[in-house]
């Protein structure tokens, strides 16, 4: 299918739900997308099924601090800059671009490069969320090396790392894009098709354009939007409220902190606690835990259904917190221990949203 | 001329002298450059102006906080990685090796990348001296960029920098070598022979090996060291004295302190105290500024004659305070706002040090 200007919105809408508070805002992004679609710049989403043994997949996206990403407006050229220099250094070019994060501002950066390559885009990405850190991908679970990686700046500074690890290229790549200011746009775990189709979280950008559809016509037709969202997720509401608390603080590079949520309606006389480290990992209600990382947790909007990213959740706000299952390939021994409670620091054990539900 | 152990050996006591209290001891380099040399690699000493106008010339060298550095056993596999690593990114082969730094560690890494490729060493440098930031460099004041350089570690981890400037190349591999754990192999400053000819300081090489040769055979003579010391580099005792104070704190990657030293002998009931960032910066005798960067200002050990880098001052140590007069190139409006006492915070006026002595 070739993307329209409506299905980009769409799917930055859906993109920030499964986003899972974090990921950055896709606001930007999406006007970006928009921008190079309207030039005439066709972006058709493929399914990964079609790459070949022997392609070259490269995914770009941008890396950094949410609460800095808000307050800068990114041109094109800096997508196309990392891609052209990933393809210098391995000496090819890339037949496809993909996401490697599905939720937040990395599901349009790579709308952005492919517009203006005229590549096709991949429907599927490393996550099938947002996550804090490089070597969070599903990729990264089968043994794909981030690096050789691109990281560049606005002002035109440019870094290639090739580091032993994925963990290196995290503890590198993330102290350049602090001197960088904040953000970095970078090309990273570029791989071979048959790594990608055996890594990838496979049709998520059109979830996320989904996602985005029903709600704005559940809106137009005023049928409940929560229903509609957790139909097509397979989620839970996991509470109603008001926010009553947010504390956060900044460290290394990370947006951390956590919100209270005071209850309404059926969740009256409760109260729940979300943790966030850019992302929201842990969602407590009453003391009792009720949904961890690796699945979503997302606060949406009463009114609007929109979802709120960490950095922008604020006292006062009415909202909805909801769960939904994450893909299979974090629920294993392997990738729980990159992304489970317990690698961000939560005494918790993971047991899947859906468990944990039944349970209630 | 083919440099003997011997002659590496000298050039390393020379090199310490020259590097003003800073670049690092030159002893493991040594061990490593003699190692090389023993076996039975040839490094050829060849004098700048051989250098043709299109010939790459590399200048190798380690980046980091002298005192991590001498806790740490370097191989050569690093050196000869990065000098492959920036040949392979430029396409082309170095012709010359050069040092880009006279004074201490950074006086042997290029003996080492010469040794093990049979490529000639450059008899020349671009500091004449040792300085502890990457675009405090003699080529940087003609406009050449540091980068394209490599940084890599010896657990085989890699980074390629591209900056929009010098200032920038230095903020990023600093933060860079800080992660590798506080020093980096680098290939920086890799340029065309035009160029290295236009600003490399010369000679510097040739003379840390005759410094070093003249104290060793003062010595076996029973000859006055420090005359000799003063008569190469025509340089001036600045003082004399035991050092009663080191006061040291590491920020940012950079050791800073100061030291005092009450005087003796014709510097009795007098006091110095010289301040230093990595290298000594600024020497002060009773209240009165009697030598600053980039004028060199080296403690040598009063007995030894051997220089005493800033991480080795210690309370009790008898020594000699000499200062040496910088290159000419450093000297200009251009060269004092990148290595002026200015620029590293202290608040004097560049005097040249030997119109300072005339006047005292």
């Amino acid at each position: 299918m070739i993307l329209t200007t409506q299905d980009v919105k769409d799917m930055a809408v859906g993109a920030a739900i499964l986003g899972s508070g974090g990921g950055g805002d896709p606001y930007i992004g999406m006007l970006m997308a928009i921008q190079a679609i309207e030039r005439g710049k066709k972006v058709e989403l493929v399914e990964p099924d079609v790459v070949d043994d022997n392609d070259f997949v490269v995914p770009v996206a941008m890396m950094g601090t949410p609460t800095v990403l808000i307050e800068k407006i990114p041109g094109g050229d800096e997508v196309l800059w990392v891609l052209r220099s990933i393809e210098k250094y391995y000496g090819r070019e890339a037949n496809y671009i993909t996401p490697i994060e599905a939720g937040g501002v990395n599901s349009m950066i790579p709308i952005v490069a492919a517009a203006y390559t005229g590549k096709p885009l991949l429907n599927g990405d490393g996550m099938g969320r947002a996550f804090p850190e490089l070597q969070m991908v599903t990729f990264h679970l089968i043994g794909v090396k981030a690096t050789p990686m691109v990281l560049s700046d606005e002002r035109g500074n440019t870094v290639i790392l090739d580091t032993i690890d994925n963990f290196w290229a995290e503890k590198i790549a993330r102290a350049i894009t602090i001197k960088f200011g904040g953000s970095a746009y970078i090309a990273i775990y570029a791989m071979m098709g048959r790594d990608y189709r055996r890594g990838v979280v496979k049709r998520t950008p059109l979830l996320a354009l989904e996602l985005g559809k029903t709600i704005r016509e559940a809106k137009r037709r005023g049928v409940n939007v929560f229903d509609a969202i957790l139909d097509i997720t397979k989620g839970f509401t996991l509470f109603k409220g008001k926010i009553v608390d947010v504390a956060r603080f900044n460290i290394g590079g990370f947006a951390r902190g956590e919100v209270t949520i005071e209850g309404f309606d059926e969740f009256k006389n409760s109260r729940m606690i979300v943790k966030f480290q850019n992302e929201n990992l842990v969602a407590i209600k009453d003391g009792e835990v009720v949904a961890t990382t690796p699945d979503i947790i997302s606060i949406l909007d009463i009114e609007s259904a929109k979802p709120i990213t960490t950095e922008r959740l604020r006292y006062g706000l009415r909202v909805v917190v909801i769960g939904i299952p994450c893909d299979e390939k974090w629920r294993t021994e392997e990738g729980l221990k990159v992304v489970g409670p317990k690698y961000f620091g939560y005494d918790v054990d993971y047991i899947p949203i859906e468990v944990r539900m039944k349970r209630m």
